[in-house]
């Protein structure tokens, strides 16, 4: 996993996320072991959907456009992965087990709101006898909208049913202290995001038109991206000339927006509109159904993106795998097959475990070291690259589906964990300078190249002691994993291994 | 290697080796390849019976004795290789092609001396026939001296062949700026050096008796010896309660040192009187023939004393073997062979090869990196350490016998030399922490016991890299060796690893 975002940011000195990105090197200690039906590690600390590197939350998917490594946007399966994750541990840290505050605007049945219908508008009332429910279809010309008032609130979670039919939009009008900005939803736009004044539209694009959806968007988070663009890598010499880095930054203060009112227009049917105070498992059962709508006939979710690293000498062409990123969809799938019982989330994280055996030569993510060890790259490079962090988060999700998963996909996980946990044992204490952690073993492997160590930066020293701290607090013979990960956390402040 | 006497020394901060110590921290570049029939390294620089570590150059052997790990003294094959290649490298960089300059003051032929001779005594000049030499044999009183004037000389180094009967004793009587100072070399005595006021006593021993002896000694470095004893490691809590320890330290001034007379005591004979300016290659052959007589039925030169490394956990018991003893000895061996012709280095050097093949877990020498990477251990512990800089020694000496010793030896030597390069260049990176190096792979093997990296002080960094050059100048393929000792050299200077 590469956090570019953070020491670009701090770097500059001005990141207004520069506390969040701290927290980053930072240990966590936890007094109970691991669960892994609750929250994933300390993800609740994330608000990926926040990174630069992140686009935007797309509105086909509900789940964020990455533009690390491709300005262009894609979907990197790790970062969403990472996104689900931060929703479901945040259910358990924010909220506990208070139900979250939800005010329904309409719903067809009691609830039928405060509508203002320009006369050209159609608009009406149907009930669907199969599921016994209301809705409303409506036809707003363009430039026209059917208002239904919000009451100023404060809380930012919309959520509501959609059946795009054509040119459907959504509008939702907010203030911030008094000064208007819309929202909009839109079929008529394929692009992720686009700002135009005090407006920020997201695409649906005509493959959202249709069908029913679930739509959950945060406001807040919606807005803010709108006037915070994505900084995009100055190394890759892929700054963007577009409006996006000319645009104003604005930082908005999330207490002090309140959405006002929410508009319709094209062709559609909407229901149940509500603004609640927290979606984290909506979000997080939005980014588990991605999962298992995308995952391919491999059972992976690729990158779509080329990879470099080592200046080069290490590459990945578009399509590759991560270890990290299968295994941090098991985490994602296990724990939606915890929380809902549903089979496919079961099948989808079973499928995932098969590139687990599969060489990294050969397409896979299983490359070994000096023939002897079994290491679940997350750059499965030729030759290998052995990142520490990517393999411990792999080992994770191998954990987790281990102890969630049914027969025999357990069993399966558990072999692999096992596996994996040997050469993490046998093989840690070469991660270890004496000073501080190295990120990978590319100095092993490229040492014909002459590629000298890659030491880990702070914030990637910080994430493999608590990775260490998790892994061992549910290892029945954890000595290596707790006295290395003591020895690092030393290295934080200043101390050093002993010299000869 | 430990060199523990040089750190000890830096911390005391009065070192009068300083400049000597310092130099361990040097790297030593080379414009033309590694010749193995030429100097051994940068053992040209090195003074190994000044070392805190040696007692004394045994008057028995010849060769140094070491108190490194064991107060009462022994015989440690690696440091006897060292005096031995360091002499024998001297012997071209000191003097290069030009003769020692040497002064016979009797050989029982044309130089008859200048002799003062008791009443009591009985001395009389002998013929052999068989070797068509005259001796001088003697029989002198207790107490009582036959003196022989050696007009005061600058060269230090005392040549002569002895015959030692019973009760024999050489002094030698030394002026500092006038004065007096007396060296007794003697039968009598079994210790390895005493000191008494202005006499320093090397032990001769019994066992020297009845047998001609070339005796070949460096009057400057014996004196010093005596007033300049071991500083025994405190750490071991064997710092002496002898009266070494409470002696006056002297530092002569060896240009000031004057020969004045050479007496002798008890019964013997004698022939070849001879003071020169330069003795390395008597020297290096009288080490040389210790290696050929001590060795044992496995072909190796064991150490007869108990080696105890991180804290305990790693221990080898009186009798060990070390791949740096056996591969320094070869270095000696070869180089013997090459200079004399003489069959029984080169044997002796064959039999060296056999513990290379031995593992160390069964008395060899021999260790495996997980299986794959054959590595010729310093000292052979369970679980295997891994010294670098003891490997490279060793691999050193192989080459040696690689290039100098006659069929078959020199293609055994090649396939073990061959195989540990192997090694070398693919777990090199292992030992690079970024910013320095380890000096063994302990935190690797003993990870479980939470043991940390053993981080190389500079010396050891240093030695590192010289070694590293050395191997790189005589391989068809240094590209690893070469760029790993450039950036080892650059931490040398600050320069670290970049991290990510
Ligand atoms: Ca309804
Ligand atoms: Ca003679």
């Amino acid at each position: 996993m590469r956090k570019t975002e953070v020491s670009g940011k701090l770097v500059e000195g001005t990141d207004p996320h520069f506390k969040w990105s701290h927290s980053y090197s930072s240990v966590f200690y936890s007094k109970v072991p691991y669960d892994p039906t609750g929250p994933m590690a300390w993800f609740q600390n994330y608000d990926v959907e926040v990174r630069d590197r992140v686009k935007a939350v797309s509105a086909k998917e509900g789940v964020p456009v990455s533009v690390q490594w491709s300005t262009s946007g894609y979907f990197y399966p790790i970062q969403i992965a990472q996104f689900a994750l931060s929703h479901y541990s945040k259910h358990f840290t924010e909220i506990g087990a208070e139900k979250p505050r939800e005010t329904v605007y309409f719903d067809g049945e009691d609830k039928q709101g405060s509508w203002k219908i320009p006369d050209s508008a159609h608009v009406e009332r149907l009930y669907d006898a199969v599921s016994s429910n209301h809705y409303v279809e409506f036809n707003v010309k363009a430039k026209e909208n059917a208002d239904l008032s919000l009451e100023p609130s404060s809380d930012l979670i919309l959520k509501l049913d959609l059946y795009s039919a054509s040119n459907t939009s959504i509008f939702v009008k907010l203030e911030d202290r008094g000064k208007p900005y819309y929202l909009v939803y839109t079929t008529a736009l394929e692009d992720v995001i686009r700002v135009e004044d005090n407006r920020v539209i997201y695409g649906m694009g005509r493959e959202s038109e249709g069908k029913w959806i679930r739509f959950v968007r945060d406001l807040g988070k919606d807005l803010q991206k709108g006037y915070a663009p994505p900084n995009l890598n100055p190394s890759s010499g892929a700054r963007n000339k577009s409006n996006a880095s000319h645009r104003k930054k604005i930082k908005f203060k999330r207490t002090a927006l309140k959405p006002i009112m929410l508009s319709i227009r094209g062709q559609g049917k909407l229901d149940n509109v509500t603004l609640v105070s927290s979606g984290h498992m909506e979000t997080f059962f939005t980014a588990a159904d991605w999962f298992v709508k995308v995952q391919d006939r491999k059972g992976g979710w690729s990158v779509p993106v080329q990879r470099r690293m080592a200046n080069g000498a290490l590459k990945l062409e578009p399509g590759w795998y991560s270890a990290m990123a299968q295994g941090q969809a098991l985490s994602v799938l296990a724990r939606a097959y915890h929380s809902s019982g549903e089979q496919k989330y079961a099948d989808a994280a079973g499928s995932g475990l098969d590139l687990f055996g599969v060489p990294s030569g050969s397409g896979g993510v299983r490359a070994e070291f000096l023939g002897k060890f079994a290491w679940f790259e997350e750059y499965p490079t030729t030759p290998s690259s052995f990142v520490l962090n990517g393999f411990m988060y792999a080992l994770m999700g191998l954990y987790d589906a281990a102890e969630i998963l049914p027969e025999p996909a357990a069993s399966r996980a558990s072999r692999l964990y096992k596996e994996g946990m040997d050469s993490l044992k046998a093989m840690l204490p070469l991660f270890d300078t004496g000073s501080g952690s190295v990120y990978d073993l590319r100095h092993m492997t490229l040492a014909e190249s002459g590629v000298p160590p890659n030491l880990a930066r702070w914030d990637y020293h910080a994430t493999h002691i608590n990775q260490l701290l998790l892994l061992g607090s549910v290892d029945p013979d954890p000595g290596v994993l707790n006295s290395v990960a003591k020895r690092w956390i030393g290295y934080m402040s200043g101390k050093r291994a002993p010299h000869n």
